[in-house]
């Protein structure tokens, strides 16, 4: 584990906290937090120890979403041919697609904890955690439009699965706030807690259940999860049945069946 | 804009107003309405004045559905032979399923603000809106399956993203009415209001604050929601990416960020 | 009809009344379960007199899912090899997947009806049927987790079409306990009811009018759903138009019509 | 038929022939080339008795591809603003790129008789006809490289599956010239011919053959490898079997049956 | 191995040879042939001792096709009711593609050895093979076409894949005969044989190689390919990662490094 | 550019070449080649003034594959649970993936010079690149299967797009040898030369024309390529128009049309 600028991060008990470390600047996310990310859920995903991750933000915000000034930055390294300029630009986005990718795809689950304003990038960011949990009195906003622009790190893919087709759109085109109320209503968060304390309680909770399952079996359940979003239910079964065909071979079913007969608690390596 | 006969359309403050206009047929739809609908949603895409769409109906309610003398007339028009019957009644369905289509298609976002019934077609036709609201006593039905048939022009395509699988099943093979409290809380409509006055209120409020944003913004977001609904989440995010290297380069964007850093508020040229 | 030995089936205007019928066992899926379903699925599939199924348990509980001797007996089968132990495996499951693959494909509406515990391989097989409904005090889990596995039968392919990405995972990583009432709030059921006596009278009820409708609407509506479920939009609608070119040659659309018209009741051939 | 600037069209014994009719200008595609083909494609398409389309060029060459007025005129269209020029210059490239859809989405076999020049838009053209025949010193060139552009109205998308992904990528990196015989090897074209009144006669001989057929079945087949191409195996099989529900109701199947037992020629209807 | 009608089956040194065996009709494909396809290469597959399947015609003609009095006997069947035939005329031809996709799935490579005659069904079938070699003087025809109808049990599916899109085309609208050197060039074969004797004599040499390698690797290597026609590159991959992190485990990957390393020939396992 | 152990990398005129720089082990793939192959092609990707790269191989062969060392290792390390250890083992191979997808995936074309042997992983390498040239006596071999395992670093899911269906299986199956002539007539090589020099001399030709063109245009034409072979052509039309919304406001294009009309030779910049 390395120090980082834009996050804090500490590991205990199986389980990775990672917190936007910016408080100042309500967690907006600036160079560092671009690169730090993707170091962060790499190691994550590849250190065995860490069996689930918590994800939040230092201060009053979750995240207010993408520095201004880093658009500014990319606006000014413009140049004058539109066709290079355009080859540049799809760059940028892809590389900052990228960041969230790495949270999508980290092989272990991330929790996230949201209580203050998550804003614009803020909703690309939990869109990419497999659960988001908030505070009664959150604020979310897919704050993009506002800016003269789409969403481009993958709220407008990844939202329509959570909330459905029909919120989704009111939420994109308009950037209207909706509270913790309301997200839990339409399915953007899990559960609410009545403050900060609260939900970060009741999140490493939830993450200790998580870490206390065999890494086999929660592993594999994301990762079929994650296939069967993107792919039609005939090629998942064909995946699961060929990525079983290695892991029910694992110590880790011996070990809950006898747990489960012995009605005792098993313990799985990592 | 031209003149209609089965609709009535008016366009003020960037907002086009489509009302289907044959009151005393429970705005059924006939011949007129099948055609006229794809000019006027060609118009509403290549209009760029028109920035938000919003389709009611005139009367008591919002549509009773297809013409069953359409329906009688078409299957009057049928041979002898079944292959060739076959070919003719394609083609007949693949049309229908064009007017819609045109509805989907339409760059701008399309509000459903729905009174009264809203029968078979009429679900069909919503389906291919952006959003849907509607009065409390509003009656939504599948109507499709009373008539012997498995409802052909986008029901059954479009709804299961919108109110999830479990309830789409019921309701297909039902046709059982569901009421406007009922049909926001399975996700059918957005929201509700107490009686038809407010609803227009209601959605014509929405509809201004999304003609207010960016419609580079706006348009961007749709066609994005568009593609993910019929992509994997990885090829959704390769496309906006390439869409926002042209986009980003647009004048809306430092507009945005002109006026949100002197807390103004911005214009966009259409 | 045979005799079963994990069922019980009985066929009684035109409705398939299927029951798991090892209530000693809590229904737990013992080798016969997993073979017999496959002919019962398949007989309802083919027999035109059949327009509906209700899947129920015997006793106390729905399903308390896999039999665990049957688990231990597959681990005792494999060899040394761990290439063709996988091989031997992935036969195994892909044999399983198919049992439930047969309630999915079978041609007619398949109605769940839930009490007691719904636990592990139940939900593979209640995400495999059209709706779900239970008691308010019914209680599922996704429990392959706790055996140190990820479900393979199902349940990570079709559930989240049904209750939504975010609620899934939780469920999926953490094996908790939901109650019908929660089930009902996420979607999970569509209704529930006070106790096992008036959930069985409330699934026939829709299982009647359901049998009342044209059965080549019905199947129509279920065949374009599946197909929804796993294709694009645009592909949805060419295949309903090149299936509904030749099923609105039937008598049913015209004895629909005709009936409608003349405001009776209309009779369909099976 | 209508009178058409860029073309002649002309009708006998089933087979559209339609010549792109500009050879002062090399048959070069000019603006009421790329309207009127659709109109033309769409009169073959729907009309029953044409049965087979012969596609050629008057004079010494098929076509020179995209006349250079055309794109120095699309230029001087351009605004200041580059996200409005964006989306001003997708929809013209979606509107070429319909024009050629028309040919490819035409029910009826087209068959593409090339000699002389057969540069740029001109591949774009003939990979969207079904089959592809030329002189043996006919010139194929991938042109747009070397207009400083990638090929956008099909070349890129079809013709891979033609000619195969090797030779595909060094045609349309290099833009070289190939010649009738080497487009024999590789696939481009199936047969070549001495010149063009060889061709002509050759082609012409084989739309007889094709019109002689049953229009259902040629036109089945047809839509089922333009199916295939975009489809898995599996679901084309499922579209097959639903269309073919419908077809094989037809007389023409009997019809082609009793001539198969009375060894005589059957006559098929449009 | 069982005692079939319409076929001859064999099992020596690892191959299965699978004869059809109706010489006096040409080895036409009558009610036993489809039915007992599916046992026998559901016993290929299923029996480990079978590495590889070579599938012949006795007599001088691999097979005319699809008996003529099945076709007679389907249409004798049908009934008034446009929609209830097209019902059961789908699920004959789903049938029907059942027992071809036997062939394609059969985790085992299959060879055809073809002569003399190759025409409708029977392309249908050696599409489905995995490959195909021919005496010179073998006819092939996609004579479907001259039965009124579209070739519906997999060549318009599969059969693109293995020639190319553009003489694929040719042959299915016109039905012309296609000798075993053109079917050659084209790819249809993978080598020809001046006759049956050679070609019987070289196929099982082929077949001999493939029975000497690891069952593990061809296998994977079948299944692989089978995989990426359907899914596109980068599934292909993941797909192969998760079915190599088990059958890397075997002891087939040790035995053949040891025989390589000490230079002899490894023996594997079934 | 770096300096690199298993590769030497010059760049000139445009022209990146990369030579596997291990002749003394007749180019075989160590642990150094498959994380520097990563490098070199992010750096070619990356860098404008790199607009093509021809691949060889130092010394008397193009490459003999994988390193059975590293084989070995990977072996060694392998622990008791087989779980873990497919969990160990997927991720190397999707590491080793991730180097050739980075050929894939470069942004420039290509061009694989083979001379000598071309085995096991020398075939999953060529195959990820654009175009393929060879001396005629050149050796290919898909060795895996001699190895006990299926290939899993992309030749079973990139070649088939290359050759065709049917040489595909014959060669995966049987791992037989394939001189250049054979390749160049299945198409897995364009051209073949007399010897190394020749065909050194004949891929730089080519690179140098490919060098001299806009990169705009050769870069948008091989992400289409590379777009339209996991997509269907009516997404790659869709994909192209958004693409080059942007592309053609490049100044290219006006430098190409000016060249064109003034018969002068285009400049473009990097």
């Amino acid at each position: 584990m390395s120090e980082y600028k834009a996050f804090r991060v500490e590991l205990s008990d199986k389980i990775a906290h990672v917190t936007i470390n910016r408080p100042d600047k309500a967690n907006s996310m600036n160079a560092d937090f671009w690169t730090e990310i993707i170091d962060i859920f790499r190691w994550a995903d590849e250190t065995d120890e860490v069996r689930v991750v918590v994800l939040s933000g230092a201060g009053k915000h979750f995240s207010a979403g993408i520095d201004l000034m880093l658009l500014a930055q990319a606006g000014s390294r413009l140049g004058k041919d539109v066709g290079r300029n355009a080859r540049a630009l799809r760059k940028v986005i892809l590389d900052m697609q990228a960041s969230f990718n790495a949270v999508d795809r980290c092989s272990k689950p991330v929790l996230a904890a949201i209580q203050g304003y998550c804003l614009g990038g803020g909703i690309d960011l939990i869109a990419a955690c497999d659960m988001r949990y908030s505070t009664v009195d959150a604020q979310f906003s897919i704050k993009e439009v506002d800016m003269g622009m789409a969403a481009d790190v993958g709220t407008l893919q990844r939202l329509p699965r959570i909330i459905g087709d029909g919120m989704m759109r009111e939420l994109a085109y308009t950037g209207r706030m909706v509270d913790g109320e309301e997200a839990r209503q339409i399915g953007l968060v899990n559960r609410t807690y009545a403050d900060q304390s609260a939900l970060l309680d009741g999140v490493f909770e939830l993450a200790r259940q998580i870490a206390s399952k065999s890494p086999i079996a929660v592993r594999g359940s994301k990762e079929m999860i994650r296939y069967a979003r993107d792919h039609r239910v005939e090629d998942g079964l064909e995946y699961i049945a060929t990525w079983n065909a290695a892991m029910l071979q694992s110590v880790d079913l011996q070990a809950a069946i006898a747990a489960h007969m012995g009605k005792t608690q098993p313990e799985f390596a990592d």
